[in-house]
């Protein structure tokens, strides 16, 4: 017999049968998941889920007890932020100092990509090891911080209400739900996964609203743009600084334990970018 | 005193407060609410939900069981059609008889509705009164039906795979998991509420695969796209009905109590739209 024939004939039989066993070049959810991957990994300050796991900390949990939702709100910040960037909405053909998901990747793509990875968050909000009636009210406050009345309907406000009816309580209302909601509840989740007291919890939630205004009102002082438009520079920095303090003072009485949110809530409040 | 001035001045009164304290006109969520039922109510066969309620009823579980996560089904559907409909995707003008939601009400409120349905859907899928551990099995089920590895990779593999290479792997590819996933996801989560055994579980998913992959290939038939195009419509016609054999034979031991699942199976591969 002749080897090198024999060695070529079942070459071939076995490339061939590679080549049909891989998962294909043009296997669809790999260039899914290379896009999921390109909108979360690389650059991001991380401040929802580091606030989680500081809340879970604070309420006398383990940072990962949290990690699991800690990720899953990242993922969520990060589908906002892809769909915010697409063509009819924002329109920016940059994000974190890298081409937007959109200019990268196309935009049929950049809409599935937010929409996979809001689907993912839940995927994941439902894995790691508590009880089943924790998660489910995790997922419930994470549902209502980024649904209607909380950050969709924000976006819905902010893109919908013309600039000559934005008044006092209309820039509330978008503050509050924008960019605020998934702040703030970034900080129920992890009090919740943490197994807050209600006691504790109640302190928690009183801090995280604050630190979620504050944050939206420093994004404003960043751009010069909403509540500054509206009532200035200065008014806006005394609220911020006031909200921060009662943030700070909210989560006194948990001792040591809440020092990461208290340094936090004056990163939040000092941040440059 | 002057009645007239009184009632002028108090009506004048009333009437600022009454403007004040009555959600504004562009209350935002407003707007948002309007384009969500206008893109879920009307017209649709609701397949999805009335096979997660007769699975759900075949387990042995009242309709009432599974009514909440139905719902949250078919909000899942009209969110897929109203990210599909978008000029980035299938660029649809019209949808059930009329204009399409981006067409509607703009493209931003076109993604953003979507995203509102995705995630109402979710939220919704963690009320009514199960066992927690039941309700976050249903979501995690729903999650990977339409995640990456489900509705949204089998979009962006319908997307992205060139024409040229769309061979019979692909094609399964795609037709398992684009619209398969949610019809087999909506019979596993109807079994799951309707507390199913092992063994009837094991009946219903075998078929809801089934009905899931006959509902593409009519889907096909109908359009005389996709696996038609490539197999023939006599041989995908063929496959579809030993297919819808399979999903009958599969729930045939659950008695009468699967007599609307075989009957929705017969109306799955004989429907004409």
């Amino acid at each position: 017999m002749n080897l090198n024939t024999y060695l070529k004939q079942r070459q071939t039989l076995v490339n061939r049968a590679l080549e049909r066993y891989l998962p294909p070049p043009y296997f669809a959810p790999g260039r899914l998941h290379e896009a999921m991957r390109y909108s979360v990994l690389g650059e991001g300050k991380r401040i929802r889920p580091v606030l989680a796991l500081a809340a879970c900390e604070a309420a006398g949990g383990k940072a990962s007890d949290a990690l699991h939702a800690a990720c899953a709100l990242e993922l969520i910040h990060a589908y906002s932020l892809v769909h915010d960037d697409l063509p009819a909405m924002d329109d920016d053909d940059f994000r974190r100092g890298k081409l937007s998901c959109h200019k990268k990747f196309g935009e049929a793509l950049g809409i599935l990509t937010g929409d996979a990875l809001l689907t993912y968050a839940f995927d994941l909000l439902t894995r790691a090891n508590h009880g089943a009636s924790v998660h489910l009210r995790v997922i419930r406050e994470v549902a209502e911080a980024i649904g209607t009345e909380g950050m969709v309907g924000g976006q819905v406000a902010d893109i919908t209400i013309p600039r000559a009816k934005l008044d006092a309580r209309a820039m509330e209302f978008i503050n509050t739900r924008k960019t605020g909601a998934l702040i703030s509840g970034s900080v129920r989740v992890g009090a919740l996964l943490g197994r807050a007291t209600p006691t504790v919890y109640s302190a928690l939630r009183r801090y995280g609203d604050r630190v979620g205004l504050v944050f939206q009102l420093v994004d404003d002082l960043l751009d010069k743009d909403g509540a500054v438009r509206l009532h200035g520079k200065e008014k806006v920095w005394q609220r911020a600084e006031r909200l921060t303090q009662e943030a700070v003072a909210a989560v006194r009485p948990l001792g040591v334990r809440a020092e990461p949110l208290r340094e936090l809530a004056r990163f939040i409040l000092t941040r440059s970018s």
